[in-house]
């Protein structure tokens, strides 16, 4: 059995260019031997990283869905690809000026076989990750690698929803205070404030988050990057070609502790190789979290409160530690393997 | 052709009650020979009084779906009913210390012939009102006399749902900065800022508000009231048992200009029956409006924009002036009539 | 005994102008026969005004001090003057757009006659509040119209400060939400919200506050403002030439009911003749007032708390009836008379 | 010559013990060979320990003011003592529960000497401060070790004020979003963030920063803590007697990294150490910074910007590294001294 599903965030620019929506923004599932994994995507380079690692995974039997042209790069276009929410939960958007994706958020690279987005399924992203975690109770992993609108109109619209989760794993969100977004605040939580407020607040199921400190603080370096993507084959070709525009802000800029760092690779896929391999997270931090939504600087800002302060019952496990060369090992296989 | 559907707001301390959950909470909607009408309720004495108003107005041929009690009463047990979101849209709740509505939310008046909540339709109220609303493009008047929490997971789940609307009207809101549930709120705005936002900035279809201030200054006066609800007939027995709290409550208390002066009546029945038949409503002012999300006493009150100052495209109708008339004429026969 | 302060407030870029600093901002203090008046001016015509009204006042025996150039023109140069607060309580600046004062505030009407700003004291103006204040303990009418800024730092000074007042009259805040410096905020309130929060709520003295929303509703026809500014005499030509900028102003605009209709005249007037001859203010509401200073559109709009949701011991008068004969009575003469 | 002054700081419930009032909250200054030194005291037991220190400071040639039981232990009573600001700037007090200072902010430690506040001077020490600053332009250095209030007063009575300084040392905020006061909040700017930010914005004098979290990483074992105090000597039984309600506290909680760890000894000290000695702070940062003032979780909360996203121009040094060694030779110095 095959699932998968396609959930769009379009706090985006990027999504205000028709050619780039083509291209962007999914979640797919996929059910391995034992394990079914929903993977919610926003959008950009970091996303077709994202998703190009799960089709890779080893255990990963079946994939379900994907992103149309990594999923042609990865000849998978049987899979049905699904579209979430246009905004933010409250509608307020945050302007995005991040050029280094290039204008469409895959690096402007040419797309010869463009084939329009006709193949996006008419359920909506939210009912279908409704209905998927409804008939699979208890055995979803779900990886959120964009801002949080999804999930928390999923739990809106099914108050039964984080309850009936394995586990939710997220990219976003940061530790310290310090932002790559705002001053305070990490791009994801940033794009939605009330969205990670309502995750936070209200998916009881296990939590793992990979915050932005955390990312910075596991890069690899670039010498590694260099070597993956000249690997032979498509899909390091792919990567390559998507990456390239990245590549050359990272080497032009001296801010090396920002979002492309040689952390660039590492940044979206940790979440989700610990969905797959948890085995990779090698430390981690129990602790109730929070999100500030009124704050002047530190809107979106996430919270860490040790000393429960906030009465919270509920605590989330933030990665600390990272098992470095088992990263790189699942990497380098990732872009090898055939899928 | 029968449409309705049962939406549930549930920002509501009445709903803790498990039993009260049984009775309450619903959207219906009619279909009348030329008209669609839905109606989103919340949730007590006076939804079910909105209800019976909407049972009864002359035009509807085809009334859809209803609260389960008010259903029984009015013996129309065939039409479904849906729920809806469990919680305001970002979750943050305000308690609810109203106690004129007993602690059911009806009154407290024994139900001897409740029979559960099996009638509840399984389709969320969101999806119905997506569907419902689809399905009869530019027909359908949209009528809101709770919390707006529904009506933003509408348009976040499909942005095209507020252009496929005729009209929508809204019973909540304050011109004047006074409010009754906090010293600058309105209740349905308060217990749903963020919905409310929503709402005033994407609701792009006709908009007519009924606010808290206009309710005030179309009362009805007590004799009337009394001698409406003692009319013969199940219905305004009906009505004068789930009062009877409010109607003590009324007399007791001399804050007449809040919630329950002679204004109990009118409060909920005013936008529907604009909807109904808009000649009630003898006078509006076009205005753009917002609602204030971040202030400490000013968090869900409405603002009125006359000058355009937050360079707003859309105006409301702002209700003013009400053909009172017209009005108890529409309410007698509503108890009178059998439906 | 004569006594007279200077309180500049700076919330203002016409005070950037370093001329124009010369001329404005200042706050007198007048004692009568019986009665002690202290005023704190901001700037600009409005103040002028208001001044000019204050020296002629037929109670006031020995006016104090006074601004240079109005002082000038009605030959008091003797008066000293203070300088106050530079900037807002907590420093936040609103930008300050406001062109029908001219780039001086005054009209941009030539003064031949400057002498420099050398007869400002060197005693700050807040010192030189706590200081009258307290030698003359519940004899004092402080009337303030402009941003509140000195009345807060004198309460922060000296708490005792507020106790030691006869009564307070204050030109400032609204009553229905809506603004004439944002959208709904009041241009006193909102240009230092944190000052007009600690005077409402740390003056314990009577207090009266002339809003803007009565001023609106208690305008002079530009007929009588015409007729009477062109009296005889040099106040009367002085007041016509500072205000000619207005008056174009408002000739050209539709916007009747802001700042600058025919109220014009009485705005900054009112707190003033109801500290000089209370018999002018009518009516009144005895309510509790705060500000709000978290809102996004609401910062710094006044707020009614008549249930006392807030529980504040304090109540102001709100000024609702206004006799417009006495009042016309009183500026004709004030104009006409030789100071 | 002499210099001294007495700076209360009352954001504090301990304040309203009465008698609690007459030992706690000062400014003092400190006129060496070379050197001035002002420092602006708050309250209770670590406010005692940091006057002391001072009074211990071996380049103190003329210590000025100081608190009074304090001094009295050190036989200074000759010290006048000022009076500052009573409430915060804003006058939105934080509640206080600090039970380890005691009720009296002192350990509850007996004061069979208390001879009552009536040597406080009637100058405000606001007024002292700027007119000390005054008179020796370029040369002070102020030491703030309680909220900023006086601090804002200071610059808003006197816009110079900043400039005149030599340079500022601070006791307060907090470098990574974790608060000891709030969730992200730390006490001395969470008591006032209004007069946190007018410091942190507008005094353009060289400014060190002590955060919180460089205090808990910088503190001393109790091994120390308790041989230090059992010294000989009356201060030391001073020292003794007004620590041990915070001694047993510590002993009974696991909260080791909160505001009573064996850092108990430093947090306060270390600014006014810099300002005596500036080699004891090896090693800062330099960075802009600032404190939000409208968050729900995060108002108070220090807000540090590498990446100059404000576009602030001043910068303040935030101290990073510690010198121990020479630290827990400076503390033992102190009390053995005689004074």
């Amino acid at each position: 059995m095959i699932f998968a599903m396609f959930i769009s965030h379009l706090s985006n620019k990027r999504l205000q260019n028709q050619e780039a929506i083509k291209r962007r923004c999914y979640t797919r599932s996929v059910e391995m031997a034992k394990k079914l994994l929903l993977v919610d995507v926003d959008c950009g380079v970091d996303d077709a990283q994202a998703l190009m690692m799960a089709l890779a995974a080893p255990q990963v039997q079946n994939v379900c869905r994907n992103t149309l042209r990594v999923l042609r790069v990865c000849n998978r276009t049987e899979i049905p690809v699904f579209r979430g929410a246009a905004s933010s939960l409250v509608g307020t958007r945050a302007s995005l000026p991040v050029d280094h994706f290039g204008t469409d958020g895959l690096g402007d690279a040419p797309d010869e076989t463009d084939t329009g987005t006709e193949c996006v399924q008419k359920e909506h992203a939210v009912s279908a990750l409704i209905r998927i975690v409804c008939e699979h109770e208890g055995q979803v992993s779900l990886v959120a690698v964009g801002p949080l609108t999804n999930l928390a109109l999923a739990v809106r619209m099914d108050p039964t929803f984080p309850q009936k989760l394995k586990d939710l794993y997220i990219m976003g969100g940061n530790m310290e205070g310090k932002g790559n977004r705002t001053v305070c605040g990490e791009f994801n939580f940033v794009m939605d404030p009330e969205a990670a407020h309502v995750v936070l607040n209200e998916f009881s199921c296990p939590m793992y988050i990979a915050t932005w400190d955390f990312t910075c603080r596991n890069k690899l370096p670039w010498e590694f990057f260099d070597e993956w993507v000249s690997q032979d084959g498509d899909k390091a070709a792919f990567m390559k070609r998507i990456t390239s525009k990245c590549r050359a802000y990272s080497r032009a800029t001296s801010r090396k502790d920002v979002l492309f760092g040689a952390g660039f690779v590492s940044s979206e896929n940790e979440p989700q190789w610990v969905g797959n391999d948890s085995s990779v997270m090698s430390g981690s931090i129990e602790c109730s979290v929070s999100v500030e939504l009124r704050g002047e600087l530190t809107r979106g800002m996430m919270i860490l409160d040790p000393s429960h302060t906030l009465n919270k019952k509920h605590k989330a496990f933030l990665m600390k530690e990272w098992d470095m060369n088992k990263f790189t090992q699942l990497l380098t296989a990732a872009l090898k393997q055939s899928c």
